[in-house]
């Protein structure tokens, strides 16, 4: 790489995994790095959960489901079957085939791989080109702090279905937890274009990641543009607990809360033309607003927000 | 308790667990105690798997195949695609059913539970009422001394498909390992009435249970009857290499080699009806034969089998 020529693109799991998965058909793969947060990552039943690397895992290899929204396409329920008939904990869904990934990066780790190089290994025996690596190859688990008390992520997203009502959200160890060596050397060679913030939950998508220790700083030493895509549409989550968090948190539930939330990172922000009125607040906020059709139903729309993304950006020139 | 009354079988896989099916249909709970070979015992993928504890667990709890041989029924394989997919290793087929047993298994050990109690819980809770204790809480895992070097017993018996000439066994760490308690406690306590031996390769079912530390001597001092069932009839092994590595042993492939190979330990011998003409040869080994259909292919010849056993040991009296 002779100039900056990378993509940094933060990432939650389904929301953002669509963009990237459209960034992925325009990219090179060595144009794209995705940085996938592990706040949601946990031990279950001895096996290790990575979420938000097997959406992006699955996105990228075409093997996500695309109605269900979350693990593969054509997935069997035989395991869950026969987990229940030997009283197994049954709260978390693993399908069939998903199970095969859990099991391999979960020997990989014991095996003493960093999660990492386990991404990385993963990545590449399903035809991967693209860069995927998680925020940290130390555990960050995101805690969230409820009015029914203090639950882990999965605790609260999957067991509790989002129900209880949000305080705050801590990532523990996230100061302590080293930033992905190989995304720390990308900027430090001055190899990164742009950071792109995918339409993920800013509050346990995004933020896990922004807290790995010194990567905010990282991030504010850099000089180029860092864009994000609203995740609210309308007012309401396209998917997830975000706007209902809001809420919760005492913000209004609107694509201006996101940008306002992120304000003092951004150079640019991208919302869906059904929030087309609020550019005169995005601008007042000093950010460069974007308009653009941001709903990600096909492979088509996920490919067309990616363009127009990368044209925001002007980086498209050459590269798409 | 008040007198001897358990049968204790020793097993292992796939033969054994239909004979002690029989038992099962025929004995109440509390009076029969299955002891399960745990050298091919091994660690797949970070998952620990007991092959013979789980034919076991699937015959007593209907869950076997019983076209196949291993295995449950109406397995499905959904998980081996994924796992070729990624990379991981195929030569041992995991069904995604069969995948619950060993993740929860794993889980538990884990935990710092014994096998012991592992086993115990996860038979009750698909309903097994009889009692099925792992030969030891140890590792014995069964080495084979092939001409192609020395093999772990799956890589000889599943990579390898018992392919090479086998030389000897052995199995590591038998000496120091610690027989089952609850065993121990059954004859220390004189609740057993006989010891059968089911028809399970001699040398890499029976012998490693018969390894472990200190239980040939319990045997020797148990003064009731320990009868063997014949693995082999007509000269071939019913199921699996028994027959094969007898011929590589040195040894003539006949019910007669497995009466010789076990008869300082045994008084009864029971063979099938094609093996009739070896009655007086038994007889003058100093043990008391038995011919019977040992052929096992449905509930009802392993019933069958299981009451002429009963029958013979004169136990069948007030319990069938």
């Amino acid at each position: 790489m002779r100039e900056a020529s990378k993509i940094v693109v933060l990432s939650g799991g389904v929301g953002g995994a669509k963009l990237v998965y459209g960034l992925a058909q325009l990219l090179p793969p060595e144009a794209l790095i995705v940085v996938a947060n592990t706040g949601d990552d946990f031990d279950h039943m001895g096996l290790r959960i990575c979420p938000d690397i097997d959406s992006l895992t699955y996105a990228l290899s075409d093997l996500a489901d695309p109605v269900r929204g979350w693990g593969r396409a054509d997935e069997s329920w035989n395991f869950m079957r026969a987990l229940r008939q030997f009283g197994g904990e049954d709260w978390f869904n693993l399908g069939d085939t998903d199970l095969a990934l859990h099991v391999l990066r979960t020997y990989m780790l014991r095996s003493g791989k960093e999660l990492t190089e386990v991404t990385r290994l993963l990545c590449q025996k399903v035809g991967i080109r693209h860069t995927i690596l998680p925020m940290s190859d130390d555990p960050v688990p995101t805690m969230v702090e409820t009015e029914s008390g203090c639950l882990t992520f999965q605790e609260y997203f999957v067991r509790h279905r989002c129900e209880p009502a949000v305080n705050s959200f801590r990532f523990q160890g996230a100061d302590k937890a080293c930033l992905t060596p190989e995304l720390r050397a990308c900027f430090e060679r001055g190899e990164v274009a742009a950071v792109l913030i995918a339409p993920s939950n800013p509050f346990v998508s995004i933020d896990p990641i922004l807290a790995v220790g010194g990567f905010i700083d990282v991030l504010k030493g850099f000089d180029g543009p860092i864009m994000a895509v609203s995740p609210i549409v309308g007012g309401a989550a396209i998917k997830g607990p975000a706007a209902k968090m809001m809420v919760e948190l005492g913000m209004p539930s609107s694509a201006l809360t996101v940008a306002e939330y992120y304000q003092s990172l951004l150079t640019d922000f991208v919302i869906d033309k059904a929030d087309a009125a609020l550019v005169p607040e995005i601008q007042a906020l000093g950010l460069v607003p974007h308009v653009e059709q941001t709903m990600m139903t096909d492979p088509r729309t996920k490919i067309s927000l990616a363009r127009a993304c990368l044209r925001a950006l002007n980086l498209s020139r050459g590269m798409v």
